[in-house]
């Protein structure tokens, strides 16, 4: 297979014969701090391709359009071709991460109603935090984005309520196909979310991983279980 | 004297015998990289204070407040006592510095309309970026920020073009007064802004410092003479 790109977690390839296509392939890797940290659990990779499917299909339901096909065995998806808008999108409902670190607010505080945020998807400049202004003189059209993620996180903030769990914040890429139609793109697994149980803040998200508090993949087959149930 | 605040350049203290002023006192030291790397060059203190008071002038003919009293010999601003927002207010009109660090704008571009970017006040994290999301979640209402930066840098934009120097790009403190004024604080000098001499890119800022290419003083001093020419 061609190597589109390869990731830290994930490698693209072309599909054969099929120019709109690429495959997915998740690794049984998780990685921290712009990945100066990293180990392989074994069933990680499936486990988040699993739960991406799972949730691209519940959005596909509401009417909410992502790059996903189909699953191609237990770690790999099929996905459209698209051009990937150069930044990461953040949605946070509760202030956790990067939004603590870098302002005077505290960890937990409910965000209602949630902020979107834009980082420049640029490792070697470690994914700095982009104002609206900037994305805009990136040449960037903000409002689609915004817009889009504020649907998305409508429909997952509901579903893992019903597990609950709170949504704490997310990570969404996107892409336009040929006619310009925007698609959600990536994956969305707990690799790219903070999810908390209610009340308890027990964590089933990257953060066991980021600082050391518990085994992610058995924390990611919960919420895979869940899902399953809920979704 | 009573001191209130010591900064990386300036020192505040207390007015005996008048709790609604401050007198801000302009040190003979420059400093960059959060302070890690500092030199002391003869009369850049009173430079930078005799520039600030002019500037505010400038702004006070303008109808624009400043926290500006009165001169008190060279070095030495009487100011009116505020209670500071925690937020540095950045206003720019051509890319430069940080923008172009973590974007991927080029240095030099032009940005009109200008936009207005907030910093968090924080040495200890760095002054990080924050977005209009993050500032309103702190707390501070950001539109008469904008609003008032937009007409300090009309203002100057203007009076620094006579010269034939491009206003790239600058920093402002704002305080509230105890009936809930807005005033412009802290200096206006080549400190804080970014000047290009127009077509050569010339510069008269603190970047000769930063990046070693030459006489602050002898830049500061032509600013300083050049504006009592046009100001």
């Amino acid at each position: 297979m061609n190597e589109i790109l390869k990731g830290k977690v994930k490698t693209v390839y072309d599909v054969d014969g099929d120019a709109e296509k690429v495959k997915i392939v998740f690794h049984d890797k998780v990685t921290a701090w712009n990945g100066q940290r990293a180990e392989y659990p074994k069933d990680k990779g499936a486990t988040c391709c699993l739960i991406s499917a799972l949730l691209f299909e519940k959005l596909a339901s509401h009417g909410i359009r992502s790059h996903f096909l189909e699953l191609d065995g237990l770690d790999s998806l099929i996905c459209k071709k698209l051009s990937i808008v150069p930044v990461e999108v953040i949605v946070r409902n509760i202030a956790a991460g990067s939004i603590v670190k870098t302002t005077n607010l505290n960890e937990g505080m409910l965000i209602n109603p949630p902020i979107v945020e834009f980082f420049l998807k640029d490792d070697s400049k470690n994914d700095p935090l982009l104002t609206p202004d900037r994305v805009r003189l990136m040449g960037v059209n903000t409002e689609p984005l915004i817009e889009r993620a504020l649907d998305i996180n409508g429909v997952l903030q509901q579903l893992f309520l019903l597990m609950g769990i709170d949504l704490v914040d997310f990570k969404l890429e996107f892409g336009y196909d040929v006619h310009g139609d925007l698609y959600l793109a990536d994956e969305l697994s707990p690799d790219n979310m903070r999810l908390w149980k209610k009340d308890t803040r027990e964590r089933f998200d990257k953060d066991l991983f980021r600082k050391d508090e518990g085994d992610i993949v058995e924390a990611y087959k919960y919420i895979l279980t869940k899902l399953r149930q809920f979704a």
